[in-house]
């Protein structure tokens, strides 16, 4: 099942240097998932070939504006495009304040259906599922409420293994049965175990997104062990009080945390204006954990 | 006195083939005006070169989103950045909804003071002036209010002649008088005119913005003689009937209304997503009106 992760942007409060703000698209087994909108995002989707019309859940994590301004632009184009698939928005309450009031001025009936799922930022909570995955919330500590998310995919089915299916002449209607877990027994009550006729499936997989945060322990639980860990970096180590300040993590503290869960593998973004080049965040995460990446715009990651 | 004009974006709708949501900077003397700020227009402005510190004042024309939504985005950035001086925004009277409820949600405090000059839109006003210029609202007919504007240079002092100058021995508590047209009398009280001891100087110019709009009768003699028109030219004339559901213009209408009020010269934008290349628009209002040009991203116009 395909599960990959498409970089929109990955700058932090201001675009500069041609790093968009924040947004991502996750392709889950074909389905869209878009991750925060900044302003410009529906541009970078053009440039990087990204279908809306394939998207039909967003999460926003907060409310500042280089993580939800692309937004009311998106849904518009949307609409103008003849849209008529309803689309789920995950996001504080106050978004559906903001997408109303944009509406109302422009005097905009949109021609699908908008149906938003406001976000508690109090506890985590399953804000989502369908047959291939689950969306978790994640809370983290910004200046203003903001959640992360994670997304599991399921545990997959047993494969088939065609070649013994016709060995034991299993029929079709067996099929589901095996794909569960469970034994074949023919016309004769002969038992043909199930590790015979099937093919173990991939492990499941996961990817946490962590935008914005002061580096914190309470959500490093729910993190450990993912895949593939998106999490802040706004500045290097030298600015740590800064970081501080400001409810942001540094390079290495984003290093220390993919360490310290034990995740496969982490991508770091979320660049502050002042870094031209990026080097040097890459090598401070990569100080403490070696499997870092870079959240560069239109890098596709798989995961 | 300089005068010109960068096209920041010229699409209409949605953004598409690299061109972004309407927004064009006027620098007059050295100050910056910026008309209608779709999404993106920050960025646009740090690929063209065209400073948000020397922004202090920003026109909106309308609230359908390719002519405000990249306002919150520039206005946060400003802030971010250590703007302290007022900026003043000239808008819809609803546009201050949008931008108190953005900066409400994200718990901004702008380190600058916003001073916001909400429209009428049922009559034509003077709604700024300083020694350079004047700003006339400009009615249109959109299908929500929408007003244009008329950016008109004060007339020009004369100019001093200092060959004749130092000719006369005119002293320098004469120079006032003589910019503002006075003969200069000696001490023995002869009379040395005007025209001797000044240069006429250049006529003063006039830029008029008309997007979005129904190509009509009512604004026609607000614009007459400007000598650069920027005017909406959404579609071609064989879509005359979508352009009139839509109450935008076509080319060949932007180019009649050219050719009627007599301005010296047309600039055509707004196009449509439909067209990839832009030479039929083109065209068409040349057909008419031959001095046309395409509002074409990061152009410069010397008005």
């Amino acid at each position: 099942m395909r599960f990959d992760v498409t970089i929109l942007g990955s700058s932090s409060a201001t675009p500069i240097y041609n790093r968009n703000p924040t947004s991502q698209a996750l392709n889950i087994n074909e389905r869209f998932y878009l991750i925060d909108c900044g302003e410009g995002t529906q541009q970078q989707m053009l440039r990087f070939d990204v279908k809306p019309g394939k998207i039909d859940h967003i999460f926003i994590s907060h409310l500042h504006g280089d993580h939800y301004l692309g937004l009311i632009g998106l849904l518009s184009s949307m609409h103008l495009n003849g849209r008529k698939k309803p689309m789920h928005i995950f996001g504080p309450p106050d978004l559906k304040k903001i997408i109303d009031i944009n509406l109302e001025c422009s005097w905009t009936k949109l021609n699908y259906e908008l149906i938003f799922h406001p976000l508690k930022n109090t506890e985590t909570e399953v804000i989502f599922e369908n047959k291939d995955i689950i969306v978790q919330t994640i809370i983290l500590n910004h200046r203003i409420p903001c959640t992360g998310f994670l997304f599991s995919q399921k545990k997959n089915l047993l494969k088939l293994n065609a070649t013994q299916l016709e060995h034991y002449q299993v029929g079709r209607n067996q099929f589901l049965k095996l794909k569960q877990g469970e034994d074949f027994v023919n016309e004769n009550g002969e038992r043909v175990p199930n590790s015979v006729l099937t093919i173990k499936p991939e492990d499941p997989k996961s990817y946490a997104y962590c935008s914005d945060t002061l580096a914190g322990e309470a959500y490093l639980p729910q993190i450990e062990d993912v895949d593939l860990l998106y999490h802040e970096a706004t500045f290097m180590h030298d600015l740590l009080a800064r970081a501080q300040e400001t409810y942001h993590t540094t390079a290495l503290q984003a290093g220390e945390i993919a360490f310290k869960t034990g995740v496969k593998k982490l991508l770091i973004g979320h660049f502050s204006a002042r870094y031209k080049t990026l080097d040097g965040l890459l090598e401070e995460a990569r100080s403490v954990f070696k499997e870092t990446d870079l959240a560069i715009e239109g890098k596709v990651f798989t995961i």
